[in-house]
């Protein structure tokens, strides 16, 4: 097994089976992805609210890759191992014209630059670090870095926009992948062409506000193939330790007959609760929301209402509360 | 504070602000409700397929109460704490016609009778108890007991089906107000008109075959009445401790456009991964989905595709499983 890696100026802008490969490697090797952040680079920590109403999405979420593996072919699975997930000391998160789950009643830009306090005691049961969303509420964030982009080649040919999810993975924004974490792919194309990017520090299960910690990120994988796991149709995936794990909860919820508006309703019902009972302004809720925030969908089947509900942790409160 | 007692004969099967109040009682005090299971007491332990393919669910979801309290007036919140949860010694989970997220594609009837193994130790940090999925498997379930129904009398006059949620709550089917956790509801009537009812011993997020391990339940709650929390439209809840918080999950996910089709979609990849790893036939891998598989919305924001998925406790299997 060798060990390869895949540098900053390899990357692609679209999801597209012409590709050439960046590196070739044999299954059970491991592959280190040094990753631009969402933006490309293009927004630093000293970026302002003016800047951002400007900026194009064009060239948001390149892909680090692809990788070729050497016996994938299609109607294989695309194991991939997460052995070590390290991000920038620094990230951003914003609410962008037209992006966003509430995009509708969120016209303003906003911006926020975190500070990555990066756990360095050697201690791996500490945690990876934190951040403070407000030092003097002491609202605080524990960082649990993963990769927003993990995904392969798709069949159809011609360039696929980077920015949704699709069967063969992509943006799929899943807050679990983080390190000791497992994602399967259903491989599509000879060699499958792997790449992963869209550095995240943290976020919630649902990521409202469009975006989450957004970071630069170092991510080591190991890819394996397998030929029998054909009922992997979709990202499969393989956690160690739920990324929410912290005990108490505050949620609310969404009801009524169509799921989005009842996501919807969970999500404006969450940013009123910590606007009412821990004074935040209305764009710190709804960011707060998307980076600490998880959406579950609790009640499906007793028709015609479904109920939603974002579940948030009181423990980036500091304390308790109600 | 007083405490009061609702037994089995004291129900209703709408939610309907004209219903008469079963006891008055102040805000702060307590009350012990008798639930029937949600059958109102039709299933029995030796109920067979054949019973439920002939069985009218015109009589199902009866709920216990209503509870008058003195202070509440419309605009207020209600309150409610669930200080104790004891379930029968058995249960039941069936996959009904018509009824559940793959209605479509599973019109066989179906039903498990359970055997709860309580947890009569004392201490009540080895959880509630368990029961086997499947004994020979090693498959077995924790008991998180809730109750499915939780709610007030709504602010429209009329009789309303006690199988959808609503604002004012009703069938909510959150499976994480076990004991110890705290509902709040938006009071539309005077007195508020507090029910409770469907017992389930055992729940995912979702419950997507339609049913939980249902169960006649004795449930006591404190109710509270606050003037202060006008964000409080829907349910909202805390909770101390996240139902499913053992650390090791399977996951599966549904990509598409379509919100309820990418949650059938988790859904079906589930049982597809039940059936290939865990050797369960489909009903088996249906039902086991609706007592332990948690929906949540990883991605709801990547336009055009939502990322729903469905995570399942790698602890119910007795060892890691890939």
């Amino acid at each position: 097994m060798s060990i390869h890696a895949i540098n900053r100026t390899q990357y692609h802008q679209y999801w597209d089976n012409s590709v050439k490969p960046a590196i070739f490697v044999k299954s059970g090797d491991t592959i280190t992805f040094d990753c631009l952040d969402a933006s490309g680079g293009v927004i630093t920590p000293d970026v302002t609210a003016k800047d951002l109403a400007s900026l194009s999405l064009a060239g948001f979420n390149k892909v680090s890759g692809p990788v070729h593996v050497d016996i994938a072919l299609p109607g294989d699975t695309l194991q991939v191992d997460f052995l070590d997930i390290q991000t920038a000391d620094w990230g951003w998160t914003a609410i962008l014209p037209g992006f966003g789950l509430l995009a509708d009643e969120f016209s303003e830009v906003g911006i926020k630059i975190w500070k990555l306090h990066k756990n360095t005691s050697g201690d791996e049961s500490e945690g990876y670090g934190y951040t403070w969303f407000d030092e003097e509420k002491g609202i605080k964030i524990p960082l649990k870095p993963f990769n927003g982009e993990i995904g392969v080649a798709p069949a159809d040919n011609g360039k696929h926009s980077t920015i949704p999810p699709y069967l063969t993975g992509g943006n799929i924004d899943l807050k679990h992948i983080t390190k000791g974490a497992t994602v399967y792919l259903p491989v599509k194309i000879e060699g499958a062409l792997f790449s992963i990017g869209d550095g995240h520090a943290a976020q919630g299960d649902g990521e409202v506000c469009g975006t989450a910690i957004e970071t630069p990120i170092k991510a080591t994988v190991r890819l394996t193939v397998h030929k029998n796991k054909p009922y992997v149709q979709t990202p499969h995936y393989s956690i160690t330790k739920v990324a929410d794990e912290s005990g108490e909860f505050y949620g609310t919820t969404g009801v009524g007959s169509d799921i989005r508006e009842a996501t919807r309703d969970a999500t404006r019902s969450m940013i009123a609760y910590l606007r009412a009972e821990h004074g935040l302004t209305r764009t710190e809720a709804y960011m707060l929301c998307s980076v600490a925030g998880d959406l579950r969908m609790h009640e499906v089947v007793d028709m015609p209402n479904y109920l939603i509900g974002m579940m948030i942790p009181k423990s980036i409160f500091g304390h308790s509360s109600s």
